[in-house]
C-alpha cells in the first residue's frame, strides 16, 4: 500500500516539512511500515520560483485537486491564517480525509466545532505544531499526563517576544531597537501586532488550557496584553529587584474556575522560566501527580514546527496504515468558566512619578491602604527634585482592587504620571 | 465494559497507582471512555500493615490469581529488580496479556526479547515509567519526535546522585555528608551502589537510546563511573572554571556508531543541564529537525512514576475498550555498534599533586605533548611547598591519548598523585 498526503500551501514550514520528509523518508516510511508519499501541493501562483526540487505535475493551484482525490488519504494544513484554512479543514474532514495542520488560530478560534467535525467524520485531526513549534507538547498532555489533574500550565509561548525582552534584559536595548533587530533577523514580522500584543500566545494558551482542562476556551473571553509598555526602566527595576519580565501565558485551574491570560510578568530570576531566553519557548505544567515538568526548545521555524507536524502525520499514517479507528482522543467534557481578571489575586510592580512634596508617601500609600492593597518593597530611587520616581510592590491583591487604586491616585494632586503596571508572578512553582 | 488490571506489587509506586486510580478515577474512566477497575494485586506478605484502604480479596500472593485470570485484561508489573518481575512479564505476555512497567533494569536488559514476545503474542508493553519518572519520555521519543534523525540524547537521570551534587556545589558538603542527607531524607538507599556508581542512569540511557536509535543496546558494552571519587576539591575548581560536575547519561550517534556513557562530566555553568539541582531529572534531545529540547521535572517518587505508570494504562486500557490492535511501536530495525570509550574525542580535567622542582611544569607538559594532549588551561593554586597541586584542561582528545599519558605520568618522579581525571562536555548544545 501507499499512503497519499496532499499538503496545502509551500511557505516556511511546509517546505520544512517536504525537507523532512525527503531526508528522512527512508526511516519514517520504517516506522509507518508503509510508504509515504506527497501526491499534490497546493500554491496560490504557479510562476513563483521555488527553491526546492520537486516532480512535475506535484504542484497545483485547484484546491479540488486534493480534497476531491479519493487516492489522498491525508490533508495537510499549513497555509495558515483563518480563512481559506479553516474551510479546506472542514471540507477535508467531510470528505473524510484525517488532518495534519499547525494553524494555531484556526484551532484556537474554531477548535471545538473542528474537533466534533473530525468525530462526526469518523476521521482524526491533529494539531502538535500548532503551539510551540517542536516542542513535544499537546500530545504529551493528551497522553503522558493523562493520569493527572493538571493544574496549572505557565509558557513562554512566543519566539518574539521573548527574543525582545531578552535582548532588552542582556544588552540593554531599548523596545524598538530590539523589535528591529528581531525584525531583521526574521525572528518578528514587519507587521509585527500578533506577536507584540499578545494574540499569538492567547491562541497557544488557549490551545493548552482546553486540552489540559478538557473544556471549550474561547479567546475572547480572556485578558490578553502585549510588550509595548514595556520600557528599560522596567527591565531594570526587575533586575534590581532579583526580577525577569517576561510575556507569560497561564492557565490555571481553581475550585472557582480557568485563570487564563497572556501579559509581561516579573519572574523570580531563579526561576526555570526566568532563564529562557532568545527566541526559545518553554512550558511549565503541574499536576497532581507528577509535579512540576517544563519542556524547553525552539518555538518556531521551518524545521522545529515541521518535525511536529511530520509526526502527526506519522502518527495517523501508522493509523491509516493498519486500518486503525482514528482514536478519539479529543475530549472537551468540562465547561469551566473562565475567571474575569478583575476578581484573581495577584502581586503588582508599580513605576510612579510623584510630586517632591511633604507627606505625599503617606497620601500615595493611604489610599493603596484604603484599598486593602498592602505593600511588600517600596524603592525610591534617583530622586530628581521636583520629580520623585517611586517603585511598588504589592502583597497579592484582587486586580479590581488596583483598578480602583489607580483611579484614586490620578485623582490625587501629588501624581505626576503612572509609568507602568506590571503583574508579578510570585506563585510559580520552582 | 470493563477493563479489569492486575498489579504486581505494592511498594511505592505501586501505592502511588493505587492513589491515582482513587483520586483522579472518574476522569481516567472517562478519558478511556470504559471503566478501569483493579481486580488484583499479587503481594509477598498478607500481615503487612498498610496505609491504603483496600476492598476485600483484592491481595493475593498467589501470582496464578493474576496471570491465569482470563477477566484481567492487563498486568501492571511493580515488583522492580531482575527476578521474578521478568518472569512474570513475560509470563503475562505469553498468556496474551498487555503489560505495563517501571521496571528499567528488566527493561534495559532484557528489552530486546521482551518486546519481541509481546508482538508475537499481538499484546503491547508500555514502560514510561522505567525512565525519569513523571517527565514524559519514551512517548515523545516515540512518538512526537518520530520525524527527527536524532543525533544526541544527554540526561541527569538519577535524582540520588544529583542531590549529592547539588549539595556538595551548593552548600560545600562533602560526599559523605551528602550521601548521607540523601539517605536520611529517602532519596538514596542504605545500600546506594545502584545509584551511586551509575548503573540505575545506564538502565535508563541504554533504554532510551534503544529508542532513538532503533537499536538495541547492551548495557555491558558501555562505560559507566558513577560519582564516588568526587572530592569537594573538584567541585570547587569547577565553580572556578565556570562549569558544574553532573553524572551526566549520553547517548551520541555518529557516522561511527554510538557513543553512550555514564560518567561524571564537567559541564558549561550556563548550559540549562547545569541548572537542574535537588532530586531533579531532566533530559536533552538533539534532532535534525527539531534541534534542541530539553524536558525537567521529578524523576522518581510515589506519584511521580506512578503518573508515568497510570498513563501507560490509559493508553492500553483505550485501545483495549476499543479493540484495537496493539500498536507495533517497538522497531529496532538496526543493530548499530557501540563505539569503545578508548576511540572518543573527549576534553579532560586533570587534578594532579606534583613535586614543587624545576623543570616540573615542562615535564608534565612535556608527557601530554608527546601523546598529542594539547592544554586548553593550566591552573596552579595554594602551592604549599614541596607539594605543588596542578589543575590542567586539555583540549579533546582521544581517550586512549589521555590513558597512554597517564601511565606515563605515574612513571614520572615528579607526580605525587593524580587525584582526579574528569571529563568535560564541551560541545553540549546551549
Amino acid at each position: 500500500m501507499m499512503i497519499k498526503i496532499g499538503i496545502l500551501g509551500l511557505g516556511t514550514v511546509a517546505s520544512g516539512v517536504v525537507e523532512i520528509l525527503e531526508k528522512n523518508g527512508s526511516s519514517i516510511n520504517k516506522r509507518i511500515g508503509d510508504e509515504l508519499l506527497i501526491e499534490k501541493i497546493l500554491i496560490k501562483n504557479k510562476n513563483k520560483k521555488r527553491d526546492l526540487k520537486l516532480k512535475d505535475n506535484l504542484l497545483t493551484t485547484d484546491i479540488n485537486e486534493l480534497i476531491d482525490n479519493p487516492e489522498i488519504d491525508m490533508i495537510v494544513e499549513l497555509i495558515g491564517g483563518e480563512e481559506p484554512a479553516k474551510e479546506y479543514i472542514e471540507k477535508s474532514l467531510i470528505k473524510g480525509k484525517s488532518v495534519v495542520t499547525a494553524n494555531k488560530l484556526v484551532m484556537a478560534k474554531h477548535g471545538l466545532n473542528i474537533l466534533k467535525l473530525a468525530r462526526k467524520n469518523n476521521v482524526q485531526i491533529n494539531y502538535e505544531g500548532s503551539v510551540a513549534g517542536g516542542i513535544p507538547i499537546i500530545n504529551p498532555l493528551k497522553e503522558s499526563l493523562a493520569a493527572n489533574k493538571i493544574t496549572e500550565i505557565s509558557g513562554i509561548l512566543n519566539g518574539t517576544t521573548n527574543y525582545i525582552l531578552s535582548k532588552m534584559t542582556q544588552k540593554g536595548m531599548n523596545y524598538e531597537n530590539a523589535l528591529k533587530e528581531a525584525q531583521d533577523l526574521g525572528y518578528a514580522e514587519s507587521e509585527p501586532s500578533s506577536d507584540i500584543d499578545g494574540y499569538d500566545a492567547a491562541f497557544k494558551i488557549a490551545i493548552l488550557a482546553s486540552i489540559a482542562y478538557e473544556s471549550p476556551v474561547n479567546i475572547n473571553s480572556f485578558y490578553i496584553e502585549g510588550i509595548r509598555n514595556i520600557k528599560l526602566n522596567d527591565i531594570k527595576m526587575a533586575k534590581e529587584l532579583n526580577y525577569v519580565i517576561k510575556l507569560l501565558a497561564t492557565a490555571k485551574r481553581s475550585d472557582a474556575g480557568l485563570d487564563i491570560r497572556v501579559h509581561p510578568s516579573f519572574i523570580p530570576a531563579e526561576h526555570p522560566l526566568a532563564l529562557v531566553n532568545e527566541s526559545y519557548n518553554a512550558i511549565y505544567i503541574q499536576g497532581d501527580a507528577v509535579g512540576d515538568v517544563m519542556s524547553y526548545g525552539k518555538g518556531a521555524g521551518k524545521l522545529p514546527t515541521g518535525s511536529a507536524v511530520v509526526s502527526d502525520i506519522i502518527q495517523l499514517a501508522r493509523d491509516i496504515s493498519s486500518n486503525q479507528r482514528p482514536e478519539d482522543r479529543d475530549t472537551l467534557f468540562y465547561n469551566i468558566p473562565l475567571l474575569n481578571i478583575k476578581e484573581v489575586y495577584n502581586s503588582f510592580y508599580m513605576r510612579l512619578e510623584v510630586r517632591d512634596k511633604p507627606g505625599v508617601m503617606s497620601r500615595v500609600t493611604g489610599i493603596l491602604g484604603n484599598n486593602n492593597v498592602s505593600l511588600a518593597s517600596v524603592i525610591q530611587k534617583n530622586r530628581l527634585t521636583p520629580v520623585v520616581p517611586l517603585v511598588l510592590i504589592t502583597h497579592p491583591i484582587r486586580e479590581v482592587n488596583i483598578q480602583k487604586s489607580i483611579i484614586e491616585l490620578k485623582n490625587l494632586e501629588d501624581l505626576i504620571k503612572i509609568n507602568n503596571i506590571i503583574r508579578v508572578e510570585e506563585e510559580l512553582i520552582s
